[in-house]
Order: C-alpha cells, then structure tokens, then sequence
C-alpha cells in the first residue's frame, strides 16, 4: 500500500448509504485448500480440447474488440433457447454476467422504494441482498421444518404483503430442497407480480423433479433463473440467464447497462454450448457421489435435507463453526451458511469426499 | 417468435416501476455501414499477433474456468495502477464490466433515494440513467455557450444542491470539453460527497491537458474512471476501471455482485495491458486525425467545439436530424446527441473522414 493508507482518511469519512455502514463484503472466503467443497462449483474443469476451442473462439472475436458487443446478443440467447428446450426461443431468453445480475435486472425493473420481495427461508442469502441493494423492502417467510415451502402460508403471506417479485428456488441453497409444480404454480396464481424460479442446480436434481420451465406458457409473469456457473462448470465465466415471456425480457432492456455482456463472454458461452455434452457429462457422476454421500451421512446417524443440488446441508451440530474449523484444520473447506445447527457442503470429486468423511469422522469422534 | 408473443399480454400487464413506463432501452443504432462513426469506438483493431496472445491467455484460463474468479481482481488492478502511474497501487483500483457498471456501483454506494447526484449539461446521457436507476435525484446545471464548466455557476450548483455524487467529464461527452484542474478542485473542496471524474477519453486530450489523477492523493472524495473501450480499442471486452483512495475501493466492495468480473474478462484485460504500447499506438494517429477534422470543419464554416477526445462535436444546423439522415444514406453513420442544433462524429480511419467530409459537404450543399 502507498501513502494513500496512511493518511487517517476513511470509510466514516465517505457519504456512503446509510443502510451499508458497518457492512463487510459479501463473499464466501477464496482460500487455497486441498478439497475446496464451499461455493458449490464443478470439481470437474473443462478439458484442454475445450479449453483450446474457447481460445480459438476469442482469438477470433478479439480481432474486433475494437467495437462494442452486440447489445442482444443473438446468438448466444439462441443456444441457450436451444438447449433449455421446452419450445423456447431467442425472443425468451435473457443473459448477464452470473445469474446475480439477472437478478438484479429484474429487481431494477420490477422493484425499488415502496415495493416488496419475498423469499422463504433459509435460502440464497443474496436474494434480499439484491432486493435491499435495489431499495426494495425484503420480506422473509420462514420455511417448514423439513424446508419444504409450505403451499398454504406461501399463498397466505403473497396476499398478505402483495410483493412486486417473489423468488422461489428449486432446487434451493443451501438446503437442496426441490419444488413441485404445484407450489410455483400456487404462488404465480396470487402473485400480483413477477415470480422468479431460482433453478440454478436445476441440472442435478433427481429423477422425476420437475422444472418450472414447463409453467412459462400458461404463466406468462414466471421467470425462471438459470446459470452456466454449475452444471456446466463455468463459473469463472459468469454466464447468468433467464428464460420468460418476451415482455420481461423486454422489460430488462429497460434497465440494462448498454452493452453489459462483452463480445469475449458470449463467444466463450456459445463455445461451451456447443460442448454441453462434454461439460454436463459429469453431472450424472455428481448426482451418483451426491445420492451416495447423502446415504453415507445419514449411515453415520447425521441429519440430512434431501437433496436435488450439487451440495448437501447436513447436522446437527451444537457448536457448528468448531467442526467447520476442525474440517478446515483438515484441508476440507466446507460452508458455515444456512440454519444455526447446520452446515453445508458440496458435491466434489471421489477423492474429496473420502477427504471430506475422513475429516468429518475425525472431527465428530464419530469414527 | 414463438407462441409466447401472440397471447397478448405484454409489458402493460407486468409491475414495471412506474419511472421505467414509456421509456425505450439506451443505445445508439448498430446498423452496418460503411463507416461507423456513431460510437466513439477506436478504428483500429486489436493485431492478428494481439488477438492470438489473447486467445492464448483465455484457453489457459478456460482450463480452470469450473472455479470462481478471484473476486478481488489483484492482477489486472495492480496492471492498471502500473499503466496509470501517478503512484497508484493496487489498493486504488477497482474495475468492472465497463465503466457503466464502475459508475453504476458509485451510485449504489454513495446515491440512492433521498440524495442527489448532479451533472454538467450537455454531458454523457448514461450519468442521469445511471443516478435515477440507483433512486438518485439528478441535478442537472447547464454548462457555458462554449460548453465550458463555469467555476463560479458550479460552486454555487454544489453549495445549494449538496449533492452525494458530483460527475465531471474531462474530456466531456459529446463536446469534447476537458476540464482545467482548478475547476476539479474547486468542485471537490465544497462538494460534500464523491466527485467523479470520468475521463473515458484520457489519452486524446491534447498537449498539456491534465488529468485529474494527479489530484488524488490531496481529495480523498475525487473518483477518477476509465475505460479500455476506447483508447485501448477494447470496447468489445468490457473493461472499465476507476482510481481513487483505497477508503474508495473499500466501498465499493460492498456493493459490487460477488465474482462480478470473469476470469476471462481478467485475463482478456492483462494481456491487453501488456500489449499497451500497441494499442495505444493509434492514439497519435487519432488526435491528429481529429486536429485535422476540427480545422477541416472550421475551414468549411462550420462550428466546431474544441476537442481533447475521440470525436468531434459540430453545427450549427437547423434541422440536424436532415443532415443525420443524409449521411446514413451515403453509408456515414454518425450521432444526433448533444445540443439541439449539432451533430458528433467519431474519428475513424482517414478512409472513414475522407468517406465522411463529402458526404458531408454533399449533404449540406457546402461542396
């Protein structure tokens, strides 16, 4: 640091937002570790023929760098369209830089001051993170026991508050827990606004989950949330996207910054569209070591959420941070995130996980 | 389109924030001609020997693109703070996708409902969206008939409002206008928050123009942003940054999307800012071009606003939007923004200005 950090001049010395002061960063810890299974990512990178098609790709797009992207970029909603199916085009897709700023998108065009958000909880802490960044009112509903959304007090609290966005997530994070089609269609009934389906593991979950995807015809005010960075293991990337009526995707336009999405991301995410069979290949091995670690947990007498996801929330622990912290002794990065008993883990090769139950076993004395 | 556009129900029938209804997204035309001059893009693009050592950086990224970016960026901002001198290290950089998104988490940390963000008008059209996207009230003061900031009008604009964000623009967007230091300075001992100076087109500014950058270490509250769209010829990646006191940066990391800048994106920007030498080759090539277009334009009659940019603001026309039109025609795309009564054309290629002073002189009957 150079001079500028020694002349007693702060953050308190700065007009920041009322609503920030005495923030910290919103972020999981970027720590090196031997078994990294904290931020849900893919264990599985690209492979180097993939690698070397994505450099081919923007060797390519770089010799006209020079220019601005396509604001709309066409071809990328196209293949992303062409791979969610379900009779969906151009005309329904939306993407951004990580599904965080499609989030923040629709939150800029259907939120803001004097109008609510409503998420169940426990679920992805940056859904009233995003709604408060946009001055719109959060409003929690606590989840059931088993972290099911309750039908019946989901519908109750969406007349009750009448919020302008309501999220869902199937599957949700941290617990795993899928949707059915019934509750998402129950709260779309009596929402007097935009209901967003949080599907970003949507591509782990079991045999028979359904995917809101197949509501959006008959549901013209249900967005559902997708992103590259899991399944498709790109999330350095940072590739969010959405599926909708062209109106939202009209109404996003709105409030996009112009030219958001670098000609670079798009010929990386057209590139791995075209290697999807490659990048989701691994998917059906996580859902195996996922189904497999689930039953090894519960084996040893821990608790543990159904899961649908990536990732497993498991417990319960009294003290929850000394077995994070003992994990972490271990080399085994895990998460401290979600209800007060429980922790949170992903899905990570079959190497990690035996680091992960060697740990878990040494830590819980339960070996 | 799909069956989703024939069932009639469209943007009237979705909760839009009320300031969002009637409005039409931002963004110049991107139409193919001949010569696009509408944009302030650089003409000149990235070398086939450039694009390969960017491909090269991006396929050996791409290897580990399944983890997150590093969120905090370190190399492509100490990169930046060596390209920007001045002393400047890492801890005064920051950087995201474009220098909207860098001006966008400005507002989110230091505007927002209740504050106020001012500017100097004519001026770049994105300030005021920006603000009022954030919930800021934009204060609008105008700028002298030669588009020049007046210090005293300024002082008293700032005293009265006592705006959270002050932006200045040196050069200004579409005139052209750099500032003196001392209208910077002055602005900054009284303004009571931030003071923005978005120096976009920096490196145009002819001899002996300053930047505020050697400012910085004497007002902790002045910003300073950039872009690599511009004289770095990158518009097409996305990259812009800002400079400022590391209590700045600390800020603005409690706003900013975790992992919001991908690993490509940083990569794609440091190798860039190896080959500065390069691409900042043309800048020379582009003032001149610019020195010539400006005495060219005099010569011929015309108005002209002096410029330390890209570009070139001229007039006076009674109908600009005939002269517009009639340079389209003859495959010349340049922009209807700014003061009523002028147009701003891009300084391109001397085919592109030879293509676009007889069109011109065509279209005006100065032939």
């Amino acid at each position: 640091m150079n001079d500028f950090g020694h002349d007693g001049f702060g953050l308190a010395d700065l007009p920041l937002r009322d609503a920030l002061r005495g923030q910290t960063p919103y972020g999981a810890p970027q720590l090196e570790v031997p078994a990294a299974l904290n931020t849900n990512e893919n264990p599985y990178p690209p492979s180097p023929r993939l690698a070397e098609a994505v450099g081919r790709a923007v060797a390519a797009a770089a010799t006209g760098l020079n220019r601005y992207p396509d604001r709309d970029a066409p071809k990328l909603r196209a293949a992303l369209a062409d791979y969610l199916g379900h009779g969906l085009d151009t005309s329904n897709v939306w993407a951004a830089n990580g599904s965080n700023e499609v989030l923040q998108q629709i939150l800029q065009a259907f939120g803001g001051p004097g109008r609510k958000a409503m998420g169940f909880e426990p679920s992805y802490s940056m859904h009233p993170i995003i709604a408060r960044g946009s001055g719109t009112e959060w409003v929690p509903v606590p989840r059931a026991p088993d972290f099911a959304v309750d039908v019946a007090a989901a519908v109750a609290a969406v007349e009750e508050h009448r919020p302008s966005v309501v999220f869902l997530t199937s599957p949700n994070n941290p617990t795993g827990t899928a949707l059915p089609l019934a509750t998402v269609e129950a709260v779309a009934r009596v929402a007097p606004g935009v209901v967003v389906v949080d599907e970003a593991y949507a591509e782990f979950r079991r045999e028979g989950t359904p995917s809101a995807l197949s509501l959006l015809p008959s549901l013209p005010r249900v967005i559902v949330s997708r992103t590259m960075s899991k399944a498709f293991a790109l999330a350095g990337a940072r590739l969010g996207y959405l599926a909708a009526h062209p109106a939202v995707v009209d109404a996003l336009q709105l409030v996009r910054l112009p030219y958001h999405l670098s000609a670079v991301t798009q010929a990386v995410a057209v590139t791995a569209l075209e290697h999807a069979e490659e990048l989701l290949g691994a998917v059906d091995r996580l859902r195996a070591e996922r189904d497999a670690l689930v039953d090894w947990l519960r084996g040893h007498g821990f608790a543990v959420a159904d899961s649908d996801a990536n990732f497993v929330l498991f417990g319960r622990f009294e003290d929850r941070s000394a077995v994070f912290e003992g994990m972490l002794e271990r080399g085994v990065l895990i998460r401290e995130v979600g209800p007060p008993e429980w922790l949170r883990v992903t899905v990570g090769t079959p190497e990690e996980m035996s680091a992960f139950r060697a740990a878990l076993l040494e830590v819980t004395g339960r070996a």
